[in-house]
């Protein structure tokens, strides 16, 4: 058996996100269909997150093993050639029986892409949230503030955790042409917390303000639509 | 008679360019409807690029009148609201009713993007013409200034002109992260020459070379793909 570690760009417009689900498309499934193409053989993939419905990635972190003997730039090429344009496998290198991507992954990075002003560029549409009001960026930047280090993010998530301690290490702004990113750096992120990151600090940005440690997803603002997010990159 | 200038943006993927054709989805056609849904008249919007099949752009120009007595703010919003999210007016002002929006452009800029590199990001697969080989960009850099000034550009089109003359004023190459761009500025492009100025250049990166100054078709190179070409702004 060979195993591969590779890392994988996709637009999730048209997916049901990565996992695998019974009548649906998923990245995870499309790489499946790819590997068994290429060896015969089925494979499931893991992947360091599982994103959701509409999540973009470029830099998901995956892994898998193979029967087949096979280079990792040919399996590079082949994969490619099987996958539709909307999935990317960017690199692939060897890796040993015992990696997991998401047992293993230190750190993840997720950016939040927000279009400001009164219309959107088409372009945009797909890669990030409109909002037409004003926003107040640097009342955002203070309540991120608050958010930094190490808690109980259970606010911030929709699903219960047996273990909802996470430490966001960095949340950094960059406004240009009317276009807001955010960056999220954490060692690990709670089912929809970024998006919820993001959606509570768009309200702070609205004038509202919440109190961040009441650990009840009720006392902190929306889920952000999945469209604005990409999973930037895996840490090992 | 109220005369209206307007700046639209669109992704021309599902478009057959602007023009309205016979049977085709056309941002030409796309916008008379949505006139036509607001007002009851029929209006046919003129532009300042008869842009291509596929092509889009970020700030088109057009012009049309109307019977309707309506406020330019209030249009904007409406001509939105009746419109697919991939057209966008961005902006509406009044003008007057012997303004045409090609006949007074003093001048325009398209800009061209590439994606370098062996597999290209699928955010940028709709936006971006994909060239996997190395590109000499200092030799497109030196070819290019030749192109500059005031020439006959037949070669560069596929349609015979009875004005084949254009003043390109600048060529600017721009790149980082893998991906290029190309910013042409000129006073008129005729059909296709912009995209073949393109494709002659990357030609150029590749290691041919051409002789400009032919008037034939054949002695350049070939048409970049329509996808990553976009209409940036038009000078009055």
């Amino acid at each position: 058996m060979n195993f591969f570690f590779a890392t994988v760009a996709y637009e999730g417009t048209h997916y049901w996100g990565w996992q695998k689900a019974r009548g649906r498309k998923s990245i995870q499934e499309e790489i499946s269909i790819a590997l068994r193409k290429l060896s015969c053989e089925d494979v499931i993939p893991e992947a360091a997150s599982r994103t959701d419905k509409g999540v973009h990635a470029r830099g998901q972190s995956i892994a898998f093993g193979l029967k087949k003997e096979i280079t990792p730039y040919r399996l590079l090429k082949a994969l490619n050639a099987h996958l539709s344009p909307d999935i990317r496998i960017l690199e692939i290198n060897e890796t040993t029986s015992d990696f997991h991507p998401t047992i293993d992954a230190q750190g993840k990075e997720y950016r939040y892409y927000l279009s400001l002003g009164p219309f959107q560029s088409p372009m945009d549409r797909l890669y990030a949230w409109h909002i037409p009001q004003a926003l107040d960026i640097a009342a955002m930047k203070d309540a991120s503030q608050e958010l930094l280090g190490t808690h109980d993010f259970s606010a911030f998530s929709t699903k219960e955790s047996h273990s909802p301690l996470c430490t966001l290490s960095s949340i950094d702004f960059i406004y240009a042409n009317r276009k807001l990113e955010i960056h999220l750096k954490g060692n690990r992120f709670l089912y929809k917390m970024a998006r919820t990151l993001v959606g509570t600090l768009v309200e702070v940005g609205k004038g509202k303000t919440f109190y961040f440690n009441s650990k009840k997803r009720e006392s902190v603002g929306m889920t952000a639509p999945a469209h604005g997010l990409f999973l930037h990159r895996v840490v090992y």
